[in-house]
C-alpha cells in the first residue's frame, strides 16, 4: 500500500487534547471494492460497516505509526470498563492468574454463553490450570442498530455478574475498542490476535464467529465452519490455543441452557438474536433458565426506552467506528 | 471448508491410465462468489480464469492428499521440459549452482526481460556467488486467448538461448504447470512459494505482477507495487530473497533495451504486449535491439499460422485448466 507521499509527521486533536502522534506517515490510494472484496468475500450492498465507514469515505488513506500521548477518553461512564492491553495483562498478573481464556461478544450474555465460558473453566482446571481468569471482552465501536447497544449491554454483564452467572472472582469485564465488522473469517484473526495481544493464551470460538446471513441472498454469508478452520491456520496465532465449542441450545425437559444433543433434539429449543429480541420488545419472558432476571430486566428496560424515544427523534448513540 | 463429507479414497484416471490417487477426500461447497471476490480483490466479470474455469464448475469441490503414481505426460512434444521440483533440483544439484533465481513469464522473452536476468546474475556474482543459475520458467497452463500460445513460446525461448541472449550454461528452461490467474499480489505469491519448493532462493519481481486491467474499468485492477509489498511481508516467504527490478524500456539513442532513465525520458520507447503483438501480426519488425531476430521470426510465424487458419476452423491448443 505504500505509494508516493510521505510526510514526516500529523498531529490528531480529539476536541481540545492533543492525543496522539502519527509518523513515518503513509497517504495511499482506497481501493474501496478490492479492501471490501478481500475483507468480506463480497462485495454485495448491505454490509453493515461498509455501509457505515466505508461506502462513503475518501478515495485516499492516510496511515503511519501512532505515538500516543494519553489514553483516549470517551466520558460516558464506561471509561473504567477501557482497559489498553497493557492494563489487562496487569490486572491477570494481580490476579495470579496462570490461564486466561477470552470470550468475544457483541450481544447480551445468556445461559448458553455462560455455559461455554463456565465449560471452558472447568476444562482448564480439568487440564491442571490452578486459577484460569476469564477475559468477558465486549465489543465496544460501532454495530449494526439492531444490535443492543454498548451501555444496556454493559447494564446487562454487571447483573450477569452480580446474580452469579459468572464467578466475579475469576473474571474480567473489559470492553474491547473495536468496530464490528461481520466479516466472519476475516475478522476472527483479528479478534484473536487482539486477545493474544492482551494476554489471553485460549480463545473460545463457536459456529460462525462475526458471520451474518448474506446482505441480498438467502443464506448464510460463510461457511460456519470456517472461522475456527482459519484460526487454527492462521499465522501469528500459533500461541493461541483455539476452544470450539458445541451449540448451545434450551432443554426444555431440564428447563436450563445446554449443549444441544442430537438423540434428543426434539427437547431442545434454540432461541435466535431475533426471536431473544422480539420477546424482550413485547416485554414477554423467555424460558426460565434462558437468562438471569436481572440481566432481562435490563433488556426490557432498554427496548422501553426504544418505544419512549420512538415518537421523538431517535439519536444513536456515538460510538468509535 | 470442511465438511460432512468424507471418502476413504477417490481414483483419477486420466485417458487409459492410472496417474494418482487422492486419499483423505473432503467434499465442500464451492462458494464461488467469496473464492473470486478473495483472489481477485473484485468479482466484476470478465476475469479470463473466472470466465475459464469457475464460472461454469459445479457447486462443489473435492480435495485431499494425492499419491501420485507415475508423472503426467502430455505428449505434445514439450514434456522433456516439464521437470518436477525434485528434478529441478537434482538439475541445480548437477551444474553446481550456488545460487538460483527464478523469472516468471508467460509471454516471449524481450531484451528488456533478458536485461533483467542478465543484471541479476551480475548482481549475485558481486554478492559473492560463484555460480548464480537462472531458473527460466514459462506457465505452462491456462493463458487469455491473447496470449501467445506455449508451442510457440518455448520455440522463441529456444531461439533466445541458440542466439546467446541468455547463457546455455547458466539457464535451465523449464515448464512451470500452472494455469494463468492474472490474480495479481495473491497470484504472486503461489508464483514465488512454488519455485521455492524448486529449488529457487531469489526471485526477479517486476512492476504488477501477475497484473492485468480491471475487466470494467479504466484502470489497473491491483496496485503496481502491492505484488512486490506482499512478497516482502507473505508468511513461508522468509527464506526468498526478492530482487525487484526497475522498469526496462527501449533506449532510442543506444539503440537496446536499458533501464529506464527519467532523467531522458523522451529517449526512452515503452513497447506494450499489444504493441508487439500488432508488429509481429502486420509482419513489421519491432526496432533493432528489441529482441533477438530468431525470437522475433518465431512470433511473426505463429501469427502467419494464426491468419492461415482463420478461414478454417479455429482450434485453441488444448491446455492444463
Amino acid at each position: 500500500m505504500v505509494t508516493s507521499s510521505f510526510l514526516h509527521c500529523y498531529i490528531m486533536v480529539f476536541p481540545n487534547t492533543l492525543l496522539f502522534f502519527v509518523v513515518s506517515i503513509e497517504i495511499y490510494k482506497h481501493n474501496k471494492e478490492e479492501r471490501i472484496a478481500r475483507t468480506w468475500g463480497t462485495i454485495a450492498r448491505g454490509l453493515p460497516y461498509v455501509d457505515e465507514a466505508i461506502t462513503n469515505a475518501g478515495d485516499w488513506l492516510i496511515g503511519g505509526d501512532l505515538e500516543v500521548i494519553e489514553p483516549i477518553k470517551y466520558n460516558d461512564g464506561l471509561d473504567q470498563y477501557r482497559l489498553s492491553p497493557a492494563q489487562l495483562r496487569e490486572e491477570f498478573a494481580r490476579r495470579n492468574a496462570d490461564a486466561v481464556f477470552a470470550f468475544q461478544l457483541r450481544n447480551p450474555v445468556h445461559n448458553g454463553h455462560a455455559l461455554l465460558m463456565t465449560d471452558t473453566r472447568r476444562r482448564l482446571l480439568e487440564m491442571g490450570y490452578k486459577n484460569p481468569v476469564l477475559l468477558l471482552h465486549p465489543l465496544g465501536g460501532f454495530t449494526k442498530a439492531d444490535d443492543v447497544p454498548l451501555s444496556w449491554r454493559m447494564k446487562q454483564h454487571e447483573k450477569v455478574l452480580e446474580e452469579g452467572v459468572l464467578n466475579p472472582e475469576s473474571t474480567v469485564v473489559a470492553i474491547f475498542p473495536s468496530p464490528m465488522h461481520y466479516a466472519g473469517p476475516t475478522e476472527v484473526q483479528w479478534h484473536a490476535k487482539a486477545r493474544i495481544n492482551a494476554g489471553a493464551n485460549f480463545y473460545i470460538v463457536g459456529r460462525d464467529p462475526a458471520g451474518m446471513s448474506h446482505p441480498i441472498e438467502k443464506r448464510d454469508l460463510y461457511d460456519a465452519d470456517h472461522g475456527k478452520k482459519v484460526l487454527s491456520m492462521a499465522p501469528g496465532l500459533e500461541r493461541l490455543n483455539i476452544l470450539p465449542f458445541k451449540v448451545a441450545a434450551y432443554d426444555t425437559k431440564q428447563k436450563k441452557m445446554d449443549f444441544f444433543d442430537p438423540s434428543r433434539k426434539d427437547d431442545f429449543l434454540f432461541i435466535s438474536g431475533t426471536k431473544m429480541r422480539t420477546l424482550a420488545k413485547n416485554r414477554q419472558s423467555p424460558p426460565d433458565g434462558f437468562m438471569c432476571p436481572g440481566g432481562w430486566k435490563v433488556l426490557v428496560e432498554y427496548y422501553d426506552s426504544l418505544a419512549l424515544s420512538e415518537g421523538s427523534s431517535k439519536l444513536r448513540e456515538p460510538v468509535a467506528a
